[in-house]
């Protein structure tokens, strides 16, 4: 039995169906769980996504976003079966889920504790997105523009735009054929990459006018301190590509920002590349993430607060800590 | 006969073969010119890459740089088969070719002016290396991993890594099938977006610090002069992370870069989003490319220079032309 007809069976008695995407929804876990409402919205279904908050604003070009519905945190009705998506365990999809509603798990991390009644978990596809394209394909599923685009949006954004080392020949041939599909490429690189807020222009300047680098050139780091963020309104301004352009120096292990979000009170992102565990570094500092991406935010003086981070990083790239 | 057995019967009588690459040689040129040249090389033939000057750094962990050959400009040697690869006429490729010497024209530019005595021009390949690896798999070629990896970097860096809209169904499927054939996708991540010199931030701080939006957001712009470049040793430093990093704000059509790389002598790199067309005004000033990524080098006053392109790209943004 395809894995389509499995998901078709399971919710065949109630009609209905719940999605459910992780907290801090990304590109992966929202384009898959679009395509798959599309596909049982085309059943006949009614399929819902349910969300605690607005969409990121970068997203909301997606097709079927329609489909999603705010909804407080707490307990899903009962009996309708759910669909969690790109969700590792129960804990990441943000609701409480009945005992009597079955659950299908589709999901590609490692750490996935295979919580669904139904699991389709594979840890080698670069993306959630690469599952559902290939149930959809395997069920013999038309798959829509529109679905295609979503799943490209899926692939795409969870591998770096096919840069990170997950991608596999099947992560590419999977594009191949969404493209064919009619995939919006226009579209999803208009949305994805070139509508980069002038905000987040202005604050890689900010940075870059007074970036550190160690003398070994393993550390670097740039701090914007309250006063330059608030005089160019660049206190929410996303530092995601400034931190990837630091990280990707040549020589550089971990790349730090120390970014005053209100005064007297730092937001410190950590990146590093190929050993040191920035998840520890954070964590002592009472934040966390992954290991080779975590944030953590700090108290007391910016100055002071970069000291003590520097402090605690530099042991593990001289030293061989963690190594 | 398919293009791999004409290029052979040209090349038959010689066992030689020059290859040439474009000046300031990037990605996608130097990739297409290896994997070529380690096809010829299993024939038995003795191709060479020619190439004025040290190639750059980051382009050093290409399989088969023992291949390129440093040589100053100035005359080939008689009679040997000239392949020009990724050039869209015969001044891009630096050396003076003799009139008895066959020219293979191997390019993806709609400027390309078809100079050479054969010539294998595809305006719809995102890539020369697209064209390359056609060529060699329809004519039977087996393409080891080491050709695979020079590929997959030609295409990947002509298409700011799968994310411009160049790319086709096809150049996902030609990206999977080299991945297939053992293209080092390690060794290309690690080289090429976590090993970015130094001097591309510097360049990138110095640019921001200067960096001038038009009044709609539609036009952005930067000044590198010489004496900023010379000051921390940036003349050579790469600038197209840092024109794509412009050219994606939102809002923005056409980003221009000035950079005196020598005393009075100014290059212009030109990027266009959605609608102008940036080789016509390239052209205007003896340069040429793409629609959407063009180049010029203009002697002058830097200043003097930025005013007469924008001078010339502004109608192209408010006016309709090319719209």
């Amino acid at each position: 039995m395809s894995d389509w007809t499995k998901i078709c069976s399971i919710l065949a008695e109630s009609k209905e169906a719940i999605i459910l995407v992780h907290e801090k929804a990304d590109g992966d876990c929202l384009g898959s769980a679009l395509a798959l409402a599309f596909s049982l919205h085309e059943l006949g279904m009614k399929p819902v996504i349910y969300y605690p908050e607005e969409i990121p604003l970068v997203y909301r070009f997606l097709p079927g976003t329609e489909m999603l519905k705010i909804k407080a945190p707490g307990s899903l009705p009962e009996s309708i079966p759910v669909i969690a998506v790109d969700c590792a365990d129960k804990k990441r999809v943000v609701y409480d889920i009945p005992t009597n509603s079955p659950i299908i798990n589709i999901d590609h991390h490692v750490s996935n504790d295979y919580f669904g009644t139904y699991n389709i978990v594979d840890t080698d596809a670069a993306a959630a997105g690469e599952i559902i394209y290939r149930i959809l394909k395997d069920g013999g599923v038309r798959i829509s523009p529109d679905m295609a685009t979503c799943l490209y949006v899926a692939i795409s954004t969870d591998t770096g735009s096919f840069s990170y080392s997950n991608i596999t020949s099947e992560t590419m041939k999977i594009a191949s054929e969404l493209l064919e599909l009619g995939s919006d490429m226009n579209l999803i690189r208009e949305n994805l990459y070139e509508k980069r807020p002038l905000s987040e222009l202005l604050t890689i300047k900010a940075a870059l006018a007074n970036f550190c680098i160690s003398e070994d050139g393993k550390l670097i780091n740039c701090l914007l301190d309250f006063d330059t963020l608030n005089k160019d309104e660049l206190i929410g301004a996303d530092t995601d590509g400034l931190i990837g352009l630091l990280r990707a120096t040549d020589g550089v292990e971990v790349a730090l920002i120390f970014k005053e979000i209100e005064i007297g009170n730092v937001k410190v992102s950590l990146r590093s590349k190929s050993y040191v565990d920035v998840n520890i570094i954070a964590r002592e500092f009472g934040g966390g993430g992954h290991s080779r991406a975590a944030g953590c935010t700090i108290k007391g003086n910016i100055h002071e607060i970069k000291d003590n981070v520097l402090k605690m990083v530099t042991p593990y790239l001289t030293g061989g800590i963690n190594k």
